[in-house]
């Protein structure tokens, strides 16, 4: 039997990418895997799978009984809904340490770094597997993305020189440019409804016991939403009466201006206040120089609730 | 202001060599760290340590604001009682993922390895840092101990192979030897308190909210309890009266017969008797080829709780 190598809900680019690369990887060491995922791939991902020619890993959702190797999180309310009744093998991350737990030894690859997929690197690294150009090219592309292409204060030295040995190996010459095509393809957000933006990078924390779902839409030009902001802004207030959360933010991050629009729904919208130091207007605010999810919105808030 | 790399409570060898070894490696590559300990070294560790050179690091109980690099677990319970407010930075260990959660991205070096020194070899290794010939012997000591002389079923090639490779380091020719001489060391128990010896390798386990301490005492020959086994087992009653735990274990390991003796009191000893397939006879029950709390103990008996 294969284990699984299995991202997040709502798989970003790392999560998809990653399970292929490290599927592979494990295939090599003689250890069967099989990459699949939690949810639709993102149009940012359809684009780097078409363009190094892979197909999307298949949609899994039930794993018990089954041996599981987790991407790009550590956290319950991210993984399969049935992962207590699997067996987590190993995890391979790049965030904080959350609340999956296991009853037996696992190996964890977690690293302070700006991507899963960098962490994945050292892995090939480790074992000594070449790594094929297009597996390369995939491994690349979620880095850029995960990093905005260097811009972003989760990327480390490690990612860039990750990144350089990977363009080398996939034979692209201009990684930046690609980048740039990568993010133009997500920031085409017109037509599309709001539900699907809301959730389409969208993820659960567990903050000291309040559920706080936090979305985010990177675009090389904020100008894309001026005609869609009111439709998101409602549609976060009815995702918020639909479920049990205590909070529901959407970042729309603007990778060249460097910063994100926050749009806030909340039970008790001064904790948000406190976690960033400015006064909500109309339920929404600019955080200069706020592009990281991870880095720069989670753990202030984490404090705030804590 | 230097990180502190720090074992789990009650430290074993692998806690404390391991420190010592990680804290070495980090002061190499430029992230000041300081080893600590969060109790009274074993006899056996006083003997690693005396052996290669060492004095015992520094008892340090209270780390709050701190940075902390935890060796040899993942656990709440066996970590510094204010681990809350310090910052996680890293975890390097060979056990099932436990219940510590971190605010912040950190690195974890975790394998399911039969010991963290095995773990650290790899660092050094990654980072290209050269082990000083007397942390070598330290480490290849904790990796002795905890895979008893390879005889545990947690005992795995790594493991072997890193303690080859450390022997030719530090320059030992006969490091069975060195491992027997290690446990006769561990094994003189005569003239110890009831109390110093059941705490002398013990942890405790949130197992679905039940707390359970066990405890081992790894021997070449059983017979050494022939005149205190009654102290014993009175001593852990006792400790359980004091305490509010669901159960106490204590194992009598045998390493030369390759099995435990259980001795057990309990709230509720059915369960014992599930997760391991033996009824307990005046609250004891010989196991045979059971070498590993950590392999053969624990697991079955979390699911006995689940």
């Amino acid at each position: 039997m294969p284990m699984y190598v299995v991202g997040h809900k709502i798989p970003d680019s790392d999560s998809i990418c990653g399970a292929i690369a490290l599927a592979y990887l494990k295939n090599q060491i003689d250890e069967p895997a099989v990459a699949t995922r939690l949810g639709d791939v993102s149009p940012e991902t359809a684009f780097i799978l078409d363009r190094f020619g892979f197909e999307a890993p298949a949609l899994k959702e039930s794993y018990a009984g089954e041996e599981v190797y987790i991407v790009d999180h550590s956290e319950l309310t991210q993984a399969p809904d049935d992962i207590s009744d699997a067996t987590i093998v190993g995890i391979v991350d790049h965030h904080k340490l959350g609340d999956l737990t296991t009853s037996t030894p696992l190996e964890c690859w977690i690293r302070p770094v700006g991507c899963s997929n960098t962490v994945i690197k050292m892995m090939y690294d480790f074992y000594q597997v070449e790594i094929p150009a297009n597996i390369a090219g995939i491994m690349l592309c979620a880095i850029l993305s995960d990093t905005v292409i260097f811009k972003s204060p989760t990327c480390t030295t490690a990612d860039i020189r990750c990144v350089e040995a990977l363009a080398e190996i996939a034979g692209i010459e201009d990684f930046k440019a690609l980048g740039m095509e990568m993010f133009k393809v997500k920031s085409a957000v017109d037509g599309t409804p709001a539900r699907d933006l809301v959730m389409r990078d969208f993820k659960d924390f567990n903050m000291n016991d309040n559920l706080v779902g936090i979305g985010q839409l990177e675009v090389t030009d904020l100008s894309v939403f001026d005609n869609i902001k009111a439709d998101l802004e409602a549609d976060i207030a009815k995702l918020k009466e639909e479920g049990n959360r205590h909070s529901v933010i959407l970042l729309l991050t603007d990778i060249m201006k460097e910063g994100s629009e926050i749009l806030v729904v909340s039970d008790d919208a001064s904790i948000i206040e406190k976690a960033y130091g400015k006064s909500l207007t109309d339920g929404k605010v600019w955080l200069d120089g706020v592009l990281s999810r991870k880095k720069q919105v989670v753990p202030p808030l984490q404090d705030a609730f804590a």
